[in-house]
């Protein structure tokens, strides 16, 4: 699918089909993450990969019972190795830099998933404490998205957006 | 071009041609990034779009003299809207999200100059009071990425990536 179309294509997907994805498609789809750029080239992400139920429902859980999560076959949990960036960039590499890099690696892998059919969607609102017990993240580590992926069992319509001239400014502010 | 071959051909381009990006191109990139995710849909995001020579080498100067920026025919600097994401979610709004949305815009921006056969850098490095006077940007908007956008005069290689043994996880960290 091209670049512009899946661009377009993506939306939220919060049901999906009783059917797998192969671990092969998850591969590509990490594959495609780790082709994000970084600050200094860095790569401060890991990517926890969760297909066991019980984990999926407390995951669920620590995300204010957003419970379609679990309803996934597979869950992509995106987290921004702070020690890295802050190692290369310090605060602003700890609190910036980590941020936009599993920002643009998560993008990816929602683009791909687009391009291939399946159906995800970016939950950012969780409790990161309890998604950090519940997946034994250690300090330094911090989780920043978690993406359910699947067939998808729905078609939202696009969701409505700002108009350009609301959103663009020329030469200054 | 298809979504994984322009994840993968993007790279960050700091050297550019004489030759002009027409401003529907630009308009075609900025199309790109409205279709980005944000949290709640808030798209918490606003883009300069700067031609002018004056401000481009002011702009290079704040991004501690990263003169190629200014070589650059066409300059989008991409603000987060902090106060869009905390209206919709307070703190986690104003850091982490509207962050994060800028990022994934921020992306889909590179991947379809990529598309386009335009070269184009993610600039993080960069003075934010000092970019915030010369864009006149107001408080409670933040700059966060500046991307010099035009005809790539180098073709670098593919940076290294980290094995996937490093940063794939099972079930939990």
């Amino acid at each position: 699918m091209e670049v512009f179309e899946a661009i377009k294509k993506r939306r939220s997907i919060r049901a999906f089909k009783n059917m797998d994805v192969p671990e092969e498609t998850v591969e590509k789809l990490i594959e495609a993450a780790r082709w994000a750029p970084s600050a200094g080239n860095i790569q401060p992400w890991e990517f926890i990969i969760i297909r066991n139920k019980e984990i999926k429902h407390r995951l669920a859980a620590a995300a204010l019972n957003q419970t379609f999560i679990e309803d996934a076959p597979v869950v992509i949990v995106v987290c921004a190795n702070e020690l890295r960036s802050s190692y290369g960039y310090g605060t602003r590499g700890a609190t910036l830099y980590c941020i936009q890099d599993t920002a643009a690696a998560t993008q990816n892998i929602l683009l791909t998933a687009t391009a291939l059919g399946l159906g995800a969607c970016w939950v950012g609102a969780f409790n990161e404490e309890q998604v950090r017990k519940v997946l034994n993240i250690p300090n330094g580590i911090r989780p920043v998205a978690i993406i359910p992926i699947g067939h998808p069992a729905e078609k939202p319509a696009p969701r409505p957006r700002r108009p350009l001239n609301e959103i663009v400014h020329y030469e200054t502010f």
